[in-house]
């Protein structure tokens, strides 16, 4: 087989058979095919697309390129769950303690936050002691003791996923449904689980701007999973605004714990309940969602869930007197409230701003080994469709100092857009795809 | 800038503008931008396309990245012809002394034949004696004293479009008639000539396949040419079978040696006319073709071109006394007929598959540093259109031994499409593009 004759074959707009994407994959993950072919092959693939059998084989070769995790000598059944990245997005932190409190054993490899998105990981790292560097006989300890954890994601899974995911940054090659959904995807088979749900979130603050791009790629990655074999399903949720009230990495873990202590707010308990119950469904624990739902309300308002978190975090070493009280979680030494300009009613907030501005603080990653402080961030006070008065907060940054705080101002203002009349908040939820 | 973007903008289907591809192939050139980039935005060019002045812009680019020559100071105007390629296409050394001859200089830089079809550099250095590496006093001397020279390209001349080609050529991105076309005329430009008449085959056995190819390829051209301040004119012609009877080097100088001696054949005499004839118009020295024509006809029939042609290797080092008495250039040991299978008429003549067995004989190169021999080759017997007798010859082998021409027998006799009924020879010449 020759690298260049498979190029011309995607730029004429043929489909790669599963021995020549197999055969790309692997020459690439050893680094015997150059990236300028394989730049060349990602144009082609950008602009002439792929198949949804060409899109499940770049999966599983991806996949297959490094560490495949197998469960099954000590679970029969694990789940997991992915978000395409959200500003405010914590569900992990309760959905995966609910369904395992059900007995879905959850053993997830979570990505660090990089751009204007958190990542589990760091929000977890921001409880003293908790470690997610964990080895593999660790990881399966926990698996099988407490069936939870979150552990960071070893640089051994889908290693060609990440070469490939490198070069299409740096060639203009990222924005391809195929190949976002065969990147997800590698990563997620890779790690094992049978059941995966999908959060694709959508939206200007979301990585797919429409919800017809957001379908396309829920289809495309529920086909490939359906391809290799496992259970998947997706759910299309708005990312009008940030979900929940709390933005940065301490931060969220107290509105998380908050929230599966019973006082969370209604949208991030909302998309945690959908996204749970397709799980539940998926793994075959009920077969009506309302049933599933109603399974997971229970474990959530028993403090089942709340007790397999706690549960978790011991586990990963993690000092539970700072969950007991949240309050001790690391803090920001200057609070300084954002005034609302002039009386209106919220009409949007731009989340990927406030992300951006949570790094700034801080609080992300510009690159990948940068330090960050968990306790910046944003806490805010109104919502799409809320009422605001001139004057009264419309939200509080965290900062490190006053400079950091002023310096952050403007954009925070201008993320938000007010009007004189009324607007119904968006829907959270579009629709499931399975 | 950044290289990425630019790469995003094409793949989006957006013009780059003028700063944006001088960047871009500045960096490249400087090596400041690794081929993974310039792979995947070549890419995106053969998908999307570029407009006139993108291609102009590119190929000013690549056309600067090196050695601009400038004659004027011991030429007013000169000129230059080019050819796309062709099997047997030895009309350089017909229209370069014809036009020479009438006191038009042609100062030019050719290429060595590389894959199915030959260089005329490769050609005359079949000359004993001739030398074609030629340094720039000895080149500027030759275009003063004689108004004729052709040398073998130097490496300083367009760099940029070398290294693209080069990594074209391993990235399926070769199929793009703006690259095509600034790659061509990149060297066009650099190479200095005000007049450049552009002959663009097109047929099986050329690269581009299509008559509405090739006129794209030949616009684009012109258009670039006429950006760069240049006037240029193409002619396309068509590549049904090769030019002339004899392919080999040695073989095709004495075969333009008859010519210029005043017995050649009609198609080889015919397209050089009309070359030159496109010259002749460029530089202003007749306004119609045909008086055109007439011009050339006469330096032809006269014996001018004749002597130029001596003039100009003699000044190149050549002997003499081998053109004097063409039989004595180098000859192959071995010639084998290969014999007609049956009675008809040929209808075709597949003049790569020609191309490929001189080069199997040891007459071509399939790589850039093989050593070729100037006197292995083939003389065609038979013309499309031409009756055949069974067992008459349909054209001779002329090869290094017996074992070698009989290797290439089977392949040659393919090569031929005989019918039962006669059938008209396809027009040489299609149009004119300026």
């Amino acid at each position: 087989m020759r690298a260049v004759d498979l190029i011309a074959k995607k730029r004429d707009g043929h489909a790669l058979s599963s021995d020549e994407i197999g055969w790309l994959i692997a020459a690439y993950a050893a680094d015997e095919l150059p990236d300028y072919q394989m730049s060349a092959w990602a144009m082609a693939v950008v602009l002439r697309g792929m198949d949804d059998r060409e899109t499940a084989d770049l999966t599983l070769a991806m996949a297959r390129s490094g560490d495949m995790l197998d469960l099954h000598d000590i679970a029969p059944i694990t789940v997991d769950k992915h978000s395409t990245g959200g500003v405010g997005d914590k569900t992990t932190l309760l959905v995966a303690p609910m369904v395992a409190a059900l007995g879905l054993p959850v053993a997830k490899m979570s990505g660090r936050g990089l751009g204007f998105s958190g990542g589990t990981v760091d929000k977890l790292e921001s409880i003293p002691g908790l470690r997610t560097a964990l080895d593999a006989a660790e990881f399966r300890q926990i698996v099988r003791d407490v069936g939870l954890v979150v552990a960071a994601q070893s640089g051994e899974l889908a290693p060609a996923d990440k070469k490939l995911y490198a070069l299409r940054d740096v060639t203009a090659t990222v924005e391809s449904i195929p190949l976002i959904a065969a990147s997800v995807m590698s990563k997620k088979l890779a790690a094992g689980a049978d059941c995966i749900v999908l959060d694709v979130k959508y939206g200007s603050g979301a990585f797919m701007h429409t919800l017809a791009d957001a379908r396309l790629l829920a289809q495309r990655m529920v086909a490939i999973g359906r391809h290799a074999g496992r259970r998947v399903a997706a759910v299309l949720s708005s990312m009008q605004q940030p979900l929940g009230y709390n933005i940065g990495n301490a931060l969220e873990v107290q509105e998380a714990i908050g929230a599966l202590r019973g006082g969370g707010p209604a949208d991030l308990v909302e998309l945690s309940l959908a996204l749970g119950a397709q799980l539940v469904l998926l793994a075959g624990k009920r077969e009506h969602e309302a049933d599933a739902r109603a399974l997971l309300t229970n474990v959530l308002d028993s403090g089942l869930a709340w007790a397999k978190f706690r549960q978790m975090v011991a586990a990963q070493g993690g000092d539970l007197a700072f969950i007991d009280a949240p309050e001790r979680l690391p803090s920001a030494p200057i609070t300084h409230d954002l005034p609302v300009p002039r009386a209106g009613y919220v009409v949007a907030i731009d989340g990927m701003a406030l992300g951006l501005s949570v790094n700034e603080l801080g609080g992300g990653r510009a690159r990948k080994d940068d330090k960050i402080d968990p306790a910046v961030g944003l806490v805010l006070r109104a919502k799409v469709g809320d009422r605001v008065e001139a004057g009264a907060p419309l939200l509080t940054i965290h900062a490190a100092n006053a400079a950091a705080a002023e310096r952050v101002a403007p954009r925070l203002a201008a993320a938000y857009t007010l009007a004189a009349a009324p607007v119904s908040p968006p829907p959270l939820i579009e629709e499931i795809v399975s």
